[in-house]
């Protein structure tokens, strides 16, 4: 890596390559959700929308578009198409994880606000249909209408599997590309497929998606455990508390003697946990290495991901890419 | 209308006329809905969608297509789309209601049932983009997912202004459009557009949907303060205990002298209701005859709707189309 890439974040290189087009993203996004009818939509979308997040998934989808030589307009719409999904699922997150962590103490702004996201989060999920049928291609609203059921059943699944101690790695997985792998690999297929490139450059796209994600859950699952609470901006053990079970616990869980399984068990299982019992699961944690096995099987997407855009052409826009990957995991290495 | 048709309801009829490809829609509603990795989804979807609900949107489906002759596959995918998009938009009005009525009481099983209903619902979108997709026409997919937009739209329209006063016939009109008209008029014109007719047959189609589906919903708003509650399974007044401003009583709002502006601004604005409000609301509608003037402009509508199919060839499945448009607004007749 030269020291002129160790400057800057490889999303913001990739932001600052893209500038033009994003700016055209911004702008299609600000123009589609708007609502003449409802003037509250772009209200609760616009804190969400305009906060100036990372913009990851446009990016991603303008980079494979570019990477694979693409010159029409419809890597914009798409580009905003990922963005509206994302948007309409953390409006959805909300109303999910706000029943849950204010059970018993609901709030009239609460309430409220669940109505509102439900609503405004199917019109974006509405307005990102209207955009990819603009596009014409129907091979890119069959990756797009599956992305979206993975993502659905995956969040599902989570409901279901988060506090069941059966829940083994590859529940973990389909839990993980339902939160936030599918619409990585779509995002990136997308590019490669409006552009018309060889299958086998679709297919490295979507790999290098897949693996991007996977290893930026895994990574944002092991900050739970083993972040810096001042950089993280998280309260360390915050899924714990909320019973949910990832990486770290799964794999300490399958090491467990039957006094750890008891107390598994009793904390994730049942609920019932005590003073200490945050400290206790931490040890067992350390005890098994399980922070040390997550980070490596994070680093090992990480590799995934950069082999798989290998395959494409090589390009500063393929450097960046690669470097993400790198940035992703960094934050655990 | 013969005796024969007198016999039984014309839904009843339209199901009869249409059995094998129902049992087809049926059979493809029960695999698609099914889920490899989350079977809390069939559990959720299970009590709606095997129901047995009179399954009208997929009926007007069905019969669109045949009555313009189409004869391949892609209605049976079409008919389970605008279900499962009618299934999706009701798991999500569970959460807007129930956060309404429920306000301040609200209980575990409420909020499970919001987690549940908000991501069940998600999924059935999905699934039912993916069914369109197959169906290989963007203008279906153009038309339903304008339809979805147009339906959550309405719905964020109606959080405004229900309780607005100065919500006018206009403003009603979006709003029902968005919670009813919308998906029957996309459900009767993609019906032609799979069969490819004639750009003048399409839009009757479409005409004759957009018109049942607003008498529909002024005549259960008008059933709310007008109907016999044995029958409509409803509590009289319902709307008005929510504060839901529907037709009657925007026609009284816009005829209320002084005295009777400050009681709508106070029972619905304000939403301070004490005992026997509910009967002097009743008693302004029946002053200023707004109940009947709703009950006109439903068959108003149910014609528009009955003349809207006379564009379309004359067939057994065309009468019953137009006695379901009298059948919709008998309740009130």
């Amino acid at each position: 890596m030269s020291l002129d890439h160790a400057a800057t974040k490889p999303h913001e290189r990739l932001s600052a390559a893209l500038t033009d087009e994003m700016v055209a993203v911004n702008a299609l996004i600000r123009d589609r959700m708007a609502s003449e009818h409802a003037p509250r939509i772009p209200e609760v979308t616009a804190h969400l929308v305009e906060a100036g997040g990372k913009r990851l998934r446009p990016l991603l989808t303008l980079a494979a578009a570019e990477m694979c030589g693409y010159d029409g307009p419809y890597h914009i719409h798409l580009a905003a198409t990922v963005e509206f999904i994302h948007t309409a699922t953390l409006l959805h997150d909300d109303v999910v994880d706000e029943s849950d962590k204010r059970r018993g103490r609901p709030t009239a702004n609460l309430l409220w606000d669940n109505t509102s996201s439900v609503l405004v989060g199917d019109y974006l999920f509405a307005r990102s249909f209207q955009l990819m049928v603009e596009t014409g291609s129907l091979r890119v609203l069959d990756i797009l209408s599956n992305a979206a059921a993975t993502i659905a059943e995956g969040e599902v699944l989570q409901l279901t599997a988060a506090r069941d101690l059966a829940t083994d790695e590859g529940v973990y997985l389909k839990v993980v590309r339902g939160k936030t792998a599918a619409l990585f690999s779509a995002a990136t297929q997308v590019g490669g497929v409006i552009a018309e490139v060889a299958e086998d450059q679709i297919q490295a796209l979507f790999d290098y998606g897949d693996a991007l994600g996977i290893s930026f859950q895994i990574v944002d699952d092991l900050l739970d455990y083993a972040g810096d609470p001042s950089a993280t901006g998280k309260s360390l053990g915050d899924d714990f508390r909320e019973r949910k079970l990832t990486l770290p616990v799964i794999k300490a869980v399958a090491l467990a003697d039957t006094e750890e399984r008891a107390f598994w068990s009793r904390t994730i299982e049942k609920g019932v946990q005590n003073d200490g019992d945050l400290e206790h699961a931490m040890a067992l944690l350390v005890k098994h290495d399980t922070l040390e096995a997550t980070r490596q099987d994070a680093l090992a997407w990480a590799d995934t991901a950069k082999a798989a855009i290998t395959k494409l052409p090589e390009t500063d826009l393929r450097k960046m890419l690669a470097d993400l990957a790198d940035y992703v995991v960094a934050r655990v290495s």
